[in-house]
C-alpha cells in the first residue's frame, strides 16, 4: 500500500492565524515556531505564516520600523524558521521585516529541511508601506519544492491580478500569502471577508491553489480582520477563518487536478486565454 | 435645486433577469422590451438584459442555432430595442445571436435614443458557444455615454482578469455584461454564487462598476443560476439577485466616485501597478 502522499498528489499545507505583538519579536518568533511546528505535527507539508508575522505593522517612522528588520537570510527570525523545519518533512513561508542595508522590504521567506531557500519582496506597497519600505525589486520568483511549484504574494500584491496570472503562466501550483488584511468598515469585514473573495478568484480564474494567513489583532486603531483561507479553483478549500481567533487552516490539496485547469469538459482557463488580442504573459519582465 | 442626475453625477442603472425561452425568440423580445421598459420607467438610465436574451442558449447544433441569429444592426431584436429606447432617456445592452455572412457570433449590442451605437463580439467562447460561435474579433470597444464610459464583456469574458482590466485602462466606467452563468455543482451555486463574486472582483480590483444580467431557467439539462448582480469598488450594490425568479436589480451608481479608485488614502488602485514589472496594458493589441 502506498501511503505516501507525493506520489499520490495529495499534499497537506497549513496557514496558521494569530496576533502578532507589536514590536515583540522574540515573543512573536515563538509562537510562529510552536503554530508552524502544530501544523508540522498534523502533516502539513508547507505552512504560511502572516505578512511581517515576528514585528507587526503598524509603526510610527521607518526609524521606529528599522529597529525589527534583520538581514535576510541570517538573521534571527530565518534562523527560527530553520530550526523549525529542520528534521521536519515539511516548508514554511512567513512575513518579515529585512533590511538590505539602509533599505527596509516587506519581505516573505521560504524555508525548508535544509534551510534558507529564498525570499519575495512585497511589489505593490500598500499604506503605510510606501513610508517605510522600498517596492520589491526581486519580481516574481518561483520555486520548486519536492511536492510543488510555488510562489509568493503579500497581502495588497493579490488585489493585483497581473501577480496571479504571472504566476500562472510560470506553472505555479501554489501561491504562498502571507496578509495582513485590514478592516475597512463598510468594504472588507470579517462577516463579508472581501479580500478572501479577491483571493478566491484569482485562485480560481488561474486553476491554481493560495494560501493566505492573515493576522488578527488591532494596532494603533489598525483592525486586522484575520479570514484567512486556503482557495482553489472550486473555491474555498479552508477557511475563510474566524475574524479574531488564533487559528491552524489544514487541508488536503490535489496537485495534479490544480494543473489540468478544465472548467468544463473544453474550456482551460489559461489556454482560452485571448493572446492574439493581449500579451501571453501580460508583458511580464522578469 | 438641480434635479439632473446627470449634474451630480448619481446615475440610475438596472439589470433584467428572466428565462429566455429556446428559440421563442418572438415571444423572448417581448419580454425583454417590456422588463427594459419598466426599468426605463423607474428611471434606469443604463439598461443590461442577458446573454442570448432573445434566443435561448443550448442549441443541439450550429444549424439548430443559425435558425435565429440576425445582422446587427438591422435585425428584429436590434430593431425592438430602438424602437424600446426610442423618446426615452435611457440606453440598453442585450446579448443576441449574430449572423455576419456564415459565420455567427455570440453578441452584446448597445442601443440608445439615438438607434443602434455598436456592439461586442464574445471574446472568450464557453463550452457550447466554441461548437457555434467563431471567437469575438472587435477587441474590447468603448463607448462613451452622456452620463458614463461604458464597455462590454459577455459570460465567461469575466473570468479573464484581463478583459476587465484592458476596459480600466481605458478609462471605462462601467463594464456591461450580459451573462448566462451555468449552474455547477460544488463550484457555482446560487447559495455561492460564484460568478457574481468573480465579477465582483474584477470591479474591486479595477475600482469600476460591473452589471451583470443573467439568465435563470434550465435547457437542455443546464440550468443557469441568476444571481445577477450590479456590484463596483465597495462590492455588491444590488443583488445577488435569486436563483430562479424574474427580477429587475436597479440602483444609483456614483461616477465621480467611482473615478478616484482610491482603496486607502496613498492606494491608487491602476497607478499602484508596477508597470516596470509587467506592461501598462497587459500587451493589449486593440
Amino acid at each position: 500500500m502506498n501511503t505516501d502522499n507525493e506520489s499520490n498528489n495529495l499534499v497537506k499545507v497549513a496557514v496558521v492565524q494569530f496576533e502578532p505583538k507589536l514590536g515583540e519579536v522574540s515573543l512573536n518568533q515563538d509562537k510562529i515556531v510552536e503554530l508552524v511546528g502544530k501544523a508540522f505535527d498534523q502533516g502539513a507539508r508547507l505552512v504560511v505564516a502572516p505578512e511581517m508575522a515576528n514585528t507587526g505593522y503598524i509603526f510610527e517612522s521607518k526609524e521606529d520600523a528599522a529597529q525589527y528588520a534583520e538581514s535576510v537570510p541570517g538573521g534571527p527570525m530565518v534562523q527560527a524558521l530553520e530550526k523549525a523545519a529542520a528534521g521536519k518533512n515539511g516548508y514554511v513561508v512567513s512575513g518579515l521585516m529585512e533590511s538590505d542595508g539602509d533599505k527596509l522590504y516587506n519581505t516573505a521567506v521560504l524555508v525548508g529541511p535544509e534551510g534558507y531557500i529564498g525570499k519575495y519582496r512585497k511589489t505593490h506597497l500598500w499604506d503605510v508601506d510606501k513610508t517605510f519600505y522600498e517596492p520589491g525589486d526581486l519580481g516574481f520568483p518561483v520555486f520548486d519544492l519536492p511536492f510543488a511549484r510555488i510562489g509568493m504574494c503579500i497581502c495588497y500584491d493579490q488585489t493585483f491580478p497581473e501577480v496571479s496570472r504571472i504566476y500562472a503562466m510560470q506553472d505555479v501550483d501554489i501561491i504562498c500569502s502571507p496578509t495582513s488584511w485590514v478592516v475597512i468598515p463598510g468594504l472588507a469585514i470579517p462577516e463579508d471577508p472581501t479580500w478572501s473573495y479577491i483571493a478566491r478568484t484569482q485562485a480560481q480564474v488561474n486553476g491554481l491553489y493560495m494560501l493566505c494567513a492573515d493576522r488578527i489583532g488591532t494596532e494603533r486603531g489598525v483592525t486586522f480582520g484575520g479570514s484567512s483561507c486556503i482557495v482553489g479553483l472550486m473555491g474555498f478549500l479552508g477557511g475563510p477563518a474566524s475574524g479574531d481567533k488564533e487559528e491552524i487552516l489544514a487541508t488536503e490539496l490535489d496537485i495534479a487536478a490544480g494543473r489540468v485547469k478544465m472548467l468544463s469538459a473544453v474550456n482551460h482557463l489559461l489556454n482560452d486565454r485571448r493572446t492574439d488580442l493581449y500579451d501571453e504573459k501580460l508583458g511580464y519582465k522578469g
